[in-house]
Formats: structure tokens, sequence, C-alpha cells
């Protein structure tokens, strides 16, 4: 929302009437698509521009959604993405990339680091949880933030993962990504003061229920300074994990 | 049901016989097509003509169905419906209309808006759930409403709903249909004195378990004046919200 | 919330200070019990003060915030609440009631019917779902409805039911409560044209999984012009028939 | 179980060795096909040979199990099966028969009524449940009884139901289909004093979470005097009912 | 519901009014206590009196609707009652008595065996099961059934339910009484030819999820012939057993 | 079972009619006590006596099938007892001992040990698991096995299970008792070749459901070499960790 | 874990055997007490000592391991804790404390602020959902962080929220506690850049499931930066905060 | 893990520095792939070199992890694969074969049984269960077990069970497969004396909720010596047959 004070001065000092100042209010701080009411305050509030998730929305409503904010903003993601979003936007915005093991369509044109002293330690229990992993790691990285992917580590043989604790523990902060039975997260949990955010993926069959398996062992870790983001929610963790690393 | 005390007076009156009477009760309230029984009296009971389910029956008892109740009357719906039902009805009914987004196959003849006073307003957290709120909103339209289209503006972007507050607290009915954590319901819920109804929809994934998530959270909605549909159900948004708006 | 525009003015003119405009809208629109931030809009906005939902707060803290509402409001509802709460404020404000079956205190001072031509019809489907039904009914009778009960009609023996159409008919609203596989609800709402709100109630055992299958069985009544609130909750039926029934 | 009487008298008398005795019992029960061990004593203790569920099965499979069993009775039933079975059953068994509504590949070659005084009334809520009432109905043909068809009678428009309650309590058994909320089961077991047999099915969508809605309504069901089989097991209704049409 | 058709007759006649035909019907067929509206018309239709569920009601509801009852028919029975609710009647009613184990309390004066050539075997897989399974056997003999208890057979030791093999299939109708994994039901439905009724308990623990494992299991059942009632529901098996043992 | 072929050549021989056989193996394998068929048999079958679950058996049920397996059988165990069981046993028996932490009465006199070189590890991964993990071990320890116990080792703090390596690797079997997330099972299945048997507990709260967070874990391990007993099934575990130690 | 580095210098210098070296590592890091295996080494890796869950656990063990602990750190924390363990405490630890509202038994000696910059603002929907925010609050403060407690703001009231709105864009962390439908967590989310940790509880009825409404609305929010901990987990979010906001 | 002890050893000799020790542990322990970290140490500690799950990885990712435990290890197998990853691998490796029902490819070259005086019992309920049970046979027979296959034995027709005893009894253990209601593992748990492993699968329909129902039975088996696991984990099953085998 924009700063309500600021506009009071303006309209008291009667530069502005009632009417227009509620016209400018709304008019710079969302589009009106009739199918979308994009929120061009978002950057403001929360640090980053609306996030445009693409399933379950045409591909024509994507593409106008992403092309009103890429000529806006020079950071843009779009989530669960198909190929065809990606190829109608390149035509006019050829900065913008497809991440396929994402399904990810983004434009990341300030290509600065901003919290590149502080890594991200994205962790995989398995190499299926990569699809998601990858969600988490590239949305962190086009919010500025350095990543270190440590892949395939899962509780089944701990050595791979004590063999890379040093990295781990250096890590500002540590998504975790598990199916099955999700318990990396409370070993890494474990092992490190710095937050931890969990990622349960639907990698698994029968009783893990889609991800509900590790989705319920992530909430009951019995290890500490650990938060859930919903299943296969790379991109949730992405964004939590720039939310913490940009705090000074 | 048709009113059973003018028939007993024709009946004692010895206008008809028992066995008269009970045949003329039959073929006067339903229609047999075998597979199908249909409730012609309806209408008289509930305020509008049976709305046909085509979900489940094959496309050929969907036509003959819809056949039989659009020669009989003038507005008349068919929910879930394949393009290829309204193919084979435009034939004879040159009036009948189809709509992609919203599934819905319909005859809408006379075209008189009952309520028109009455604006009921179908409100969406986000673009993925238009398909269920178009559902709603012609259902309303159909049956003689006045519509009033408010899409795209969910709680992570709460001034786009303040922006909205006016025309919301106008609607003397007001549909909400949000997928995900369906929070929009209770934040509407705590700004109108008018009746809400809630439509979860299954926009969403992971732990939103095909809808659930929304239907849990409006169900244990904070606000009151909230009541709720099923997971999808914009056709039954509609039509509750009809029946309120019908009111005198 | 209160009304801005009115606030703009004011401010504007210069009759009091931004500070003091905020000041004055906050104490204004609620009160700072320290544990509760008294909503004292409610009413403004939503057309009935808000009503105290009791139960997991301490009795000490209910009576606090039921002290404070009553001192400002005739009518004041407080559900789940236990009779100890009532002892403490009965001593204050003897107008206060206590409700059993219905768990309900409340100040019930301007006991005009504000809806009175339109009642509201309370159906059960046993005798087990009679507190709930007096939950929905006194909360309506409060809020200024007419109510009509009907209680023990359940499908299992239809002619009950039937015998008191005619009543159900001429019903505004209809409000029916039902455990088990809430039947009821679907053959009600296939004989009125007026809303049906539905309430599904823990009453049964086994496979009723407390209310689940009552409240799925509403949820996908075939019967339409029927919404749904949470399991057991009375007071929420009341609140929406109450706001469906003071339209005019 | 074959008769351990009279093999044990067999046995007794010396007519047969241990060894072979265990041999007879053996071949004279069981037909092993490696992938199957089919049940050649089923008629005998069950009342009617065993009854092939070919979903899971290869098409081969299901048909070499069926070929053994129709060239040793002359009634059998195969239920979830594809049309390519049938193709390749008919060239050697003429007699054969393929159902599409019902899924069902079936030989009825001793085609008399056995229970033909009993009829077995098959009830539906609406259109879309015919496929699995088709299941049960042609089942219980093929067993030897009776079936009266009632379909699309559902409790929205209580008199379509009511002017069939005539046939309905002349019926020996009822087999109840229904989805959605599953309500016709009550309100059919409320009306007469046989027994009622429900089938929940998965019609319906979001909050019948695939016909759980149905079921767990059925099994809290407030009338008496009915049973519920598997969510869209026409087959097992109908096989119920044939058990019990078959007491005399 | 009463034979409209005799009522129609005397309408007719002219022997009573309209007005005077209705509150002939209604109060034949229903008494009203307010609180319970008495289906006095279920025998009729049914075969036997309501039945009174007690959980859920006070002691007082259940004793008034237990006292009405019981002074027009000779066989009452009320389920889930407390041993309070028998001590009230007792004083009026000599013959009432209370079964501690089955939570039952019953007048049956007219003690004639109707059915008893057929008997009912009631078969429990545990001594814990006990409870549900005389809730079973007791209604059936109060309807007048012969009844067969066959208790602690349960699969862990097979050859005790094959000792009692013959018992099992001479019985007309098996009540199978099962909690934890409830396969008892699939092995006798394996062994018989009668209509086998499946009562899954609450007895075990954990992923028993209070009934569900053997609800599931039986709805499930490989072996044909099997019906379901609700977990714990003995009466209801009792009832459906009878129903089907009074099949002429 | 009984051995038949045995018993076939005595009735063959003509010691014995067919009455007598069947009579003499009735009882020789069972025990009626009307609310109980005790499984004489099952030590023959299954290598150790009938354990009786007191849990849903009344007191005196408990006591009666016990003390008639306590006359006849060395080491006796029942599991989920209340003291009160005991102390009505232990006045006959002066050898049988109750555990409180267990739950379990149980008599042990023959008190070699069986399996004495092949250990069972059971470990807990908290202090709040030790109930359900005593149950584990005193079974299998009553059955003959030596038992090790290493409590309190959870992954939060994997080094406390590192310095415990030596003695779980060395085990023959291990039981991993665990609440919450359950992760304790996968870690110790990646650090052992030996079977890990695996027994959720319902140690926790909120999104753990009562044991189902660990449930689903352990059923989803990353880990090979592990089966999952039901949810505080301590006994289970012990049994099973019996049944694979007493191998040859 | 302790330092391998060092231990392995020191065996290498041979200060130490390996013997040696292996029961010092072990005794510096763990303490045995059989039913429990205290983690020493756990301040030294993830910030804190190790926290006792209380809950399952008997008075006296609780008692145990908090009397080690406490002799050895200055700052403790016992959650879900009875009084009794407090009245065990006090006695040797003068410096105990005990919060009713928390159930949290604690030893704060060493009260300097660590964090005091940075304040978590710990945020409430309502006043029942105060127990586990104070539990947030307190673990938070004893961690040495500055809180910010803002009760009973939830969304049928926005204007609450909106008047706080400055101190909870101030704040480092915010922690949302909600029950019902949890729509709290969104709405904050939308509002601020910095991270969100939503508690859910289990406060409502009926189809809130005990928190499973607002645990899912929760993890499925439509606002990013938001991650979830275990329902009623408040010591999981105050944890969780100090974690991020210990950050330098 | 490797041996710890031994590298200590060397590294105190001073053969090898700390980063050499460090680094040759790693490469011996582990291969980075990448989007893989195989584990090098699995056969050493558990017995059976890392097998490799193929479902969620694409064909190149699965097909370079078998390549490069093919070339260290004779026997490798990996479960859920497609053909394609077989057709890439037989080129290189020429002993690689492809077991369609199972849906494995593996390699067997040290083809020596190893438990071959040890039977292991692969026993199903169905013929549609077969692609489980060869999937558990099939690993069971790589790892150097002799298995002996029983299929379609289900409890419907308990003769054909009972038939196979002999066989069954002989076996040192049993893996029961088994979908619907998973009647089968008790019933076999109840004839033997030997662990028994219960694989549900998700064959059935409706209420088996995709193995739930053979999943929650066989964890509440009334027959002990059972454990349980995933639903449709043949391979799981198989594994932890031949650590049970394994033992002498």
């Amino acid at each position: 929302m924009i700063d309500i004070e600021s506009v009071l001065k303006q309209y008291k000092e009667g530069t502005v009437s009632l009417k227009e100042a509620e016209a400018f209010l709304r008019s710079t701080t969302t589009a009106d698509l009739g199918f979308a009411t994009i929120d061009l305050d978002r950057e403001n509030r929360c640090g980053f521009p609306e996030v445009v998730y693409c399933a379950g929305k045409t591909v024509d409503q994507s593409v106008q959604i992403l092309h009103l904010l890429m000529s806006q903003y020079d950071n843009i993601i779009g989530t669960r993405a198909s190929k065809e979003i990606y190829d109608k936007l390149v035509k006019d915005f050829p900065d913008v990339r497809y991440n396929e093991d994402a399904h990810m369509v983004y434009q990341h044109k300030g290509i600065e680091i901003v919290n590149g002293d502080r890594v991200i330690a994205v962790i995989t229990a398995g190499t299926s949880d990569i699809p998601i992993a990858e969600e988490a790691a590239l949305t962190a990285e086009i919010m500025g933030n350095s990543v270190q992917r440590i892949y395939d580590v899962g509780v089944a043989g701990l050595h791979r993962l004590l063999f890379r604790r040093e990295e781990i523990c250096k890590a500002n902060v540590c998504i975790v990504v598990a199916g099955m039975e999700g318990a990396l997260a409370s070993v890494v949990g474990g092992l490190v003061s710095k937050p931890v955010i969990a990622v349960p993926t639907s990698v698994g069959y029968g009783a893990n229920f889609h991800g509900l398996s590790a989705l319920l062992a992530m909430l009951n870790s019995c290890a500490s300074g650990i938060a859930v983001v919903n299943i296969d929610n790379g991109f949730g963790a992405g964004r939590m994990a720039h939310s913490i690393n940009s705090m000074r």
C-alpha cells in the first residue's frame, strides 16, 4: 500500500482533490487487466515485484501479465510456466530466460548479487528432488543471493552429508529439499545454528500420499530452528531465504 | 411437488378418477426418458427449472435431457458441459449459447433482469479462479440478476481489494471465489453486512489437496455472515445468490 | 473501518492534526484490553456488534470483553460460554441471560423484532441436534428475527417433514440442522425456493468422524440453493440467516 | 472347500491313499494357471462360480482365466472388463456377451430366472449413476433374478421417487445407487421394510472426494435396514442382493 | 407414511373434511413432544417401531420418548442408553430390561420368535468385540429371531473358526463383528452362500484410527456377498439381519 | 492347527471314530470360555503361546483367560494390562510380574535365554518413547532374547547415535522406536546390514496426528531393510524381532 | 558434534590414546541418564542448549534432565511443563521461573538482550491464541530478543491490524499466531518485506480438525516470505525467529 | 561410512596428511556426479550396493548412475525403471537384464545363491498383485536367495492357501503381497512361526484409496510376527527378506 501520510499531506495542501488523490493512488499501485489486478506496490511493500504463478492461467493471461511487469521491472519471475510462455515473451524481451528443470520463466537484468557474502545452501536428499531445488535456487539467485547447491546427500548414506558439513555450517540459510520421509531436514537442523527452511517434495509413492509424509515429518521435526513451506514449493523457500538473507 | 390440495379437490368433485389423478400428476410433474426422470415441477417449487449437470452423462443423454427442457422453458442451464453438447443443441435451438470459460451451455431467451437493482458482486482472489467465478456469474445472470465482476484482488495485495471496497459494500450479495488459503472470504466477510457466499477452488498445489485448504479455511472463517458451497461449485454459489437476491 | 472520507475532510479543514486524527480513529473503532483488541466498528460495518467466542478464553478474559461490550451496546452475544461467565456478568448487567442448551450468554435489551414479517425456520433432523439448533435460533432472535422451530423431522420418517411443509415453504430462510448423513438438507432444498443454510452437526458415531459425514453430504447436495457453515456452528447459521433476512 | 467328511470316508475305506486323496481334493477344487489359482469349489460353497475382476490383470490373464471357467460353467462373469477381452473370448464361446455400460463380459447360457417372483429394485439418484447401477442389475440378472430399474429419482425432486413408491415397496430387495450426498439411501430406507443395499458412487466433484461423501453418508444413515458396499461396487451389490433373494 | 388411498376415499365420501383428514393423518402417524416428532407409522412402513438412539439426548428426553413408545408397542428398543434411563422407565414398565454389555434398554413383551427356523449367526473376531456383537444379537432377538453366538474365532487361529464351520454354514444370515484388520469378514464370506453383514469395530489402537482400518478392509473384501454397516453399529447389523431373515 | 496327517492315520486305523477325532482335535487345540476361544495350538504353529491383548476386555475376562494360559504354559504375556489384573493373578501365580512402564503382566518361569548370542538392540529417539520401547524389550526378553537398550539418541544430536554405533552394528536385529518425524529409523537403516523394525509412536502433538507423521515417515524410508509395525505397537516389534532372531 | 579436527590433532600428538579420545569426546558432548542421553554439544552446534519437551516424560524424568542442564547453563527452557516440575526445581535453582500461560519452566540468569535492536513481533488473530503466542514470545525473550506483542488483530476487523501496521513493518521478524482459518498470516505476509513465521493453532472447532484448517491455509498462503511450524508450536516459532534474528 | 579407526591409525602414523585422509575417505566412499552423490560405502555398511530408484529421475540421470555402479559391482538393481534405461545400458553391459513385470533393470553377474537352503516364499492374494510380487521376488533372487512363488491364494477361497500350507510353513521368511482388504497377511501370520513381511498393494478401487485399506489392515493385523512396508513396495520387502535370510 502506498504511503498514506504523504498523500494526506498533498491532499491537505490542496495540490490534489479527493477524487484525484484516490485515482492517483489506485493507478500508481495497481494495473487493471480485467482478468488480473496487478500489484505495482508489491516491491515497495515486500521487497520484490509480484511473482506470477502461471499454473491455472491461460498462456495468454500469463503472457500479458508478465509483459506488463517486464516492461516496468528489471527482475521478474513466472513460476510453473510452460515454454510456450517464454517463446511469446522472448520476442519482446530478449533478456528473458527459461529454466526447464524449474519450470520458471524470468527476466534478470540487474544481475548484481545483493547478499553475496551470505550464501544460501540448497540441499537435496535425492536426485529426484532437484527440479524443486532448482526452483528454490533460481528464485534466490534472481533476487540477488549466492547459492551453494549440495545435491543427493540423504540420510541413507549419512557420510555423504557429513563430508559436506563444513559448507553447510558456513551457509547463512539452509534450504532442505526432500521427499519420501523427509528426514534430512531434521538431521541438518541438528547440525547448524542458522535457520533451516524445509521443502517437502512429492517424490515417492504409496503412503507418501503426494508429499504428505515428508510434510508431516518436517512439521514434526525434533530439531528446532526449522520452518516449512508447501509441498513442492521451491519458489516459496527461495523467497523466504531471500527475506532472511536480506537482513542487515 | 404439485399442489396436492387442488388435485384433491378435482378428484373429490369427481372430475378425475383416482387413477387418472395419479397419472395426471405424474405426467405433469415428470418426464420419463428411461435414463432420466426429468423434474418438470422444479420451477414451481424452487423458482428455476432443473439444471442439468452434464459431467458423468454421455453426450447423448445430456443432449436429450436439455432438448426436452429447452422445448418447454425459456431459460435452461447445463453445467460442466462439453462444446459437443452445444453443437448438437444449436441446430434445433438457435438461441442456445456456450461459454467456454464456465463450461456452460444455456438458453437465455427471456433476457429480462429480474433483480436488477440488486447487484451480486463476484470477487476472485486470483486470475486462476476466474473459470469458477464465471460459472457463478453466468448462472446468476441467466437467472435474472445484475453481476459486478471484481477479479484478482487477493489478500497478498490488500489495497487492490480496498480500492474496490465501495463497489463491494454496495452489492446485495457477495460471492467470493478463492483457492489456496481462501483468506479473501474472511476479509470480505469482515467488511460487509450483506451475506457472503464463499466458493473454495482447487487452484493451488501440494497441501491444498485439490481445494481442501480453501474449503476448510472458509468453513472456519473468523468473520460471520459467510456460508460455503462445494469446491469449484460456481453454479451453486450463483444459484444461492439468486435465491437470496430474489427476496422481497 | 471508520468512514475515511469524513476524517479526511475534518483533517483537511484543520480541525484535527494528523496525529489527532489517527488517535481519534483508533480509539473510536477499537478498545485495547491487552489480551483483546475489541472491534467497536463492527456494528457499523457488519450490522451487529462483535460476538464473543468464549471457548479458548479464560473466564476472566470473556467476562472483561463482554463487560465492555455490554456497557456500550444493548444486544450482545457470547457463544460457547460457561454459566460461570453469566454468573459474573449478571451482577452488573441484570438484563443478561444464559441459555444452557445453546451455551450462550447474551444481553437482549432492545427486544424489538426487526424482521418480524420474515420468519426463519430452524429445522432439525433429530432431537440430538437441538442444542446446535437453539444456538442458531437464539442468535437469529437476538438479532431481531422471528424464528419457527421445527424439530426432529429427519428423512427416516418423511411424512413428519411433509406435514410441516407449509410452514417450511412460507419461511423466508431455512436453517437445516442435521448430523449423521445430513440428508435432510437436500430434501428441504428440493422443496423450497428460499435460501437454505445447512448446519452439519457432530451427532453420530463411527464413520461420521465428528460431523465430517454430514458436512461432506451437505457440501455435495444434489439440490441447489444450499450453502453450508462449519460443523456445529449454529451461531454462524443464525448470523447468516439474519444477514439474508435483513435485505430490503 | 470340498466336503471333508466324504473324503475321510473314502480314504478310510481304502479306496484312495493319503497322497491320492490330497491330490484329488486339490485338482477337484482348484486349477493352477501359475499366475492364477482358480477356485473351482466356489459355486459349491458360495452358490456361484468365481467372478473374475479383470482390472489389474493383463488382457491375456483375464482371457485365460475366463476361458477355463466358461468351459466348465454355464454362467460366468468378468467385471471391469475391456471389450478386447470379449473379442478374444467370443471366438470360442459364441454365447458370451459384453455390456459396455457395465464394463462386464459374461456368459449366461442357463437363462432361467431362479428367483423370478422376487424382484430386485435397482434405484439411482441420477443419470450419471447408471453405469454402476447396470453392473448391479446385470449381475443380479445373470444370477437368475428379476430386476426392476428405477432411474434418476434423487431427493432433489422427491415426487419422482414417491411416484415409484409402489414398485419400490413391492420389491424384495432394494439396491440404491447414488453419488454426491447419497441421501436417496436414507429416504428409501425410511419407506420400506425390506433390506436396502446402498452403493455409493464416485459421481460428483470437489468435496465428494471420489465417492467418500456418499460412502460416509450411507454408513451413517438415520434409517435402518441399510448396509453398504464399496464405492462404485455395483457387482458387490448385485451379488449381495442375489444372496438375500435366494433365501427360502 | 399412512395409506394415502384409504384416506382419499374417506375424504371423497365426505366422511371427513380436508382439514380433518390432514389432522387425522398427522395425529395417527406422529406424536409431537416439541423436542421430538415420534414416528408412529414406522412399524407400518418398516416392520418395527421407531428405535430410539439415546446418545446426544438428555436422559429426560430419552425417557419421555421411550415412555410414549412403550405405552403403545410391546417391543421397543433404546440404544446407547445409560442405566439411568432404565431406572426411570422400570417404575412404569415392569417388563423393561437393561443390558449393560450392549448399552440397550428394551421392552420385549411379545416374546415369540418369529423367524425361529432361521438362525442368525453373530460371530466375533475377539473378546473385545463382544459389546457390539451383543447389541446386534439382542436387537435381532427382540425383533423375533434366533441367534447363535460364535465368539473369539479370529483369523490368527483359523482352526477356531473352522471348528464352528458347520454352525456358520447352517445360519441364514451371518453377522461378522471385528476390529483391527477386520479380516474375519472376508474369510467367512468365502465359506458361505448366505448374506454376510460386516460390522467394523473400533477395537484396536494406532493406525486403526478408531475403526477405520476394519471399515475399509470390510468395504474392500475380496469375498462377495458382504455388505457393511457403520463402525460399532451392532444395532444396524441386527436390524438388517432381521430384514433379511423376515423374507418369505 | 493340529497335524492333520497324524489324526487321519489314527482315525483310519479305527482307533478313534469320526466324531471322537473331531472332538479330540477341538479340545486339544482350543479352550472355550464362552466369551473367548483360546488358541491352544498357537505355540505349536507360531512358536509362542497366545498373547492376551487386555485393552477392550473387562478385567474379569482378562484374568480368566490369563489364568487358563498361565496354568498350561511357563511363559505368558498380557499386553495393555492394568495393575488390577496383576493383583488378581498374583494370588494364584506367584511368578507373575507386572511392568508399569510397558503395561504388561507376564509369567516368565522358564527364564533361559534362547537366542543369547544374538542381541536385539532397542533404540529410542527420545525419553518419551521409552514406554513403547519397554514393551518391545520386555516382549523380546520373555521370549528368550538378549536385549540392549539404547535410549534417547534421536537425530537432533546425531553424535549421540554415532557414539553407540558399534553396539548398534553388532546387534542382530534393531528395533527403532520414534515419534514426531520418526527420522531415526532411516538413519539407523542407513548404518546397518541387519533388519530394522520401526515402531512409530504417538509422541508429539499437532500435525503428528497421534503418530501418523512417524508412521508415514517410516513407511517411506529412503533406507532399505526396514519394516514397520503399528503405531505404539511395541509388542509387535518385540515379537517380530524374536521371530527373526530365532532363525537357525 | 565436537570439533573432530582438534581431537585428531591431540590424538596424533599422542596426548591421548584412541580409547581416551573417544571417551573424552563422549563425556564432553553427552550426559547419560539411562532414560536420557543429554546433548551437551547442542549449544556449540545450534547456538542454544537442548530444550526439554516435558510432555510424555514423567515428572521425575523432566526434573532430572532439567536439573542437570540448569547446573551447567544459565539459560534453560522446558516446554509443555507442569507446575509440579517447577516446584521441584525451584528448591535447588532459585532463579527458575514458571509461566502458566505458556506452560514453560525456565532459568534465565544471563538476562542480557542479545538482539535488542531487532524486534520480533508476535501477532495473534484472537485472544484464544495467546497461550501459544506467549510460548513463542517467552522463548524468544529467554534467547535474548526484544519482543513486541500485538494481540487480537484478526482479519474480521482489518482496521485493528492496520492501526498496528507501523509497528509490524518495523519488526525484524513477524510471528503470526492464528487458529480457525489462519488468514492473518497471508495478510501480514502481504504487508511486510521481513520473514514471517506462521503458527497454526488448534483454536476453533468442527472442520478445523484440531488446527488442520489453519495449518493448510498457512502452507498455501498466496503471500510469499512465509514459512510454517507445527500446530500449536509456539516454541518452534520463537526458536526460528531467534535463529533469523541472530544473523549478522 | 568408512572405518574411522583404520584411517585414524594411518593418519597418526603420518602416512597421510589430514587433508589427504579426508580426500581419500571422500573419494573412496562417494562418487559425485553433480546431480547425484553415489554412496560407494553402502555395500560395506548395509551388505548390498546402492539400489537406484529411477522414478522421478530423467532417463539420462538413471543411466549415468547405473553405469557408474555397474562398472564397479557385479550385482546392481534399478527399480521403477523404464525399458529405455535398459536399452541404453545394455550396449555397454551385456549382462544387464530388464523385467517388464517388475519394472526392474539389473545386472546379476555373480549368480551364486547365497542363502540357498533358506527359501523365501512370495505369496499373493490375487493375480493383479503379481507385478509387485515379482519386484520382491526378483530383488531377493538377485541378492542371492531362493524364492518360492505362491500366487493367487487369497482368503476368499481358503483351501487354495491351505493346499500350499506345507510349502509356506517350510519357508524361512514369508512375503505376503495383497491389495483390497489385505487379509491374507493375517491368515498367513496365524499359520507360521517365521517372520512375515506384508506388502499392501494399490490393487482395488473406491474405498481402497490407492492401497490405504490394505496398508491399515496389515498394520493392525491380529496375528503377530508381521511387519509392513510401503504400499506397492515390492523391492523393500525383498530387501528386508534378504536381510533376515542372511543371518547366521
